[in-house]
């Protein structure tokens, strides 16, 4: 598991992985995204231990992904919300759930799909693209180092 | 920490998320997909200790992610080469460095960004879209679930 942490590290993909803190971290968004808004919700969902699910929920409303709610019923219970931010974690998710779906998926299939509401439409595979919508095949994607603080790195400014 | 396997779990998320393996194992995948193919140029790219990710190499090697290739420039040193299961993980990664270049960059700027090899251009941001290209607004995904029996026709759904 993991045992050092990615935050000093400048990769965005590295930095989102400390930052979201972990695959149960994942579950509970997913959880949240799907209408789970409370703590006993997602304890049953996940079969998760209370201690776990509480530490990860801190740690989500402590990022700003989830924040504190009211309960919808006013009942005295309080619910999780997703952010913006947690939002946008919306291609995360999916892009994990249709790779789920073609590689590993379960024997009896998905148990659901992205839809678009307006139309009920699946959604299409989520993909890298260009400006103009075009896909981009996989063997055509390329990496391109950004510019950054020119002081940050002496050793590739002399090259 | 994981504390159970999620593998028997339904939902494509989980079971992406228990066959991947681990936080390192998206790293190690990174990696590779930008060109450190060696062993020792994973070590050195994450700090990681030698058996953790020999083992997860291992899981990734198993999982049929990764293959072991001989060296391309005739050395003995095996080499690690994405197959296509492990290619296809690039939409996760992608939106998990966009994400992360979003809400969580390093403060000298994200190191790299994702670009169409043929054009030079950076990807526009991986979305959720429908058939037709058009991107869903976050407010517009649902989730529809699935009829997993099957004996029951599922395509009586108009489209």
């Amino acid at each position: 598991m993991k045992t050092k942490s990615f935050a000093d590290m400048e990769c965005s993909i590295a930095r989102t992985l400390e930052h979201v803190g972990s695959w149960w971290s994942l579950l509970i968004i997913r959880d949240v995204m799907m209408g789970r808004r409370r703590f006993k919700q997602i304890e049953a969902s996940l079969g998760i231990a209370k201690n776990t699910l509480a530490s990860r929920l801190n740690q989500l409303v402590d990022g700003g992904i989830l924040t504190r709610v009211p309960s919808s019923d006013g009942s005295r219970y309080e619910e999780y919300s997703l952010t913006e931010k947690g939002r946008e974690l919306a291609p995360v998710m999916i892009a994990l759930s249709q790779w789920g779906d073609k590689w590993v998926a379960h024997p009896g299939g998905p148990p659901f799909a992205f839809v678009d509401e307006l139309t009920g439409e699946e959604l299409s595979q989520v993909w890298p693209r260009r400006d103009d919508g075009e896909k981009v095949k996989l063997d055509e994607l390329g990496l391109r180092p950004l510019n950054q603080d020119p002081d940050h790195n002496p050793k590739e400014q002399k090259r």
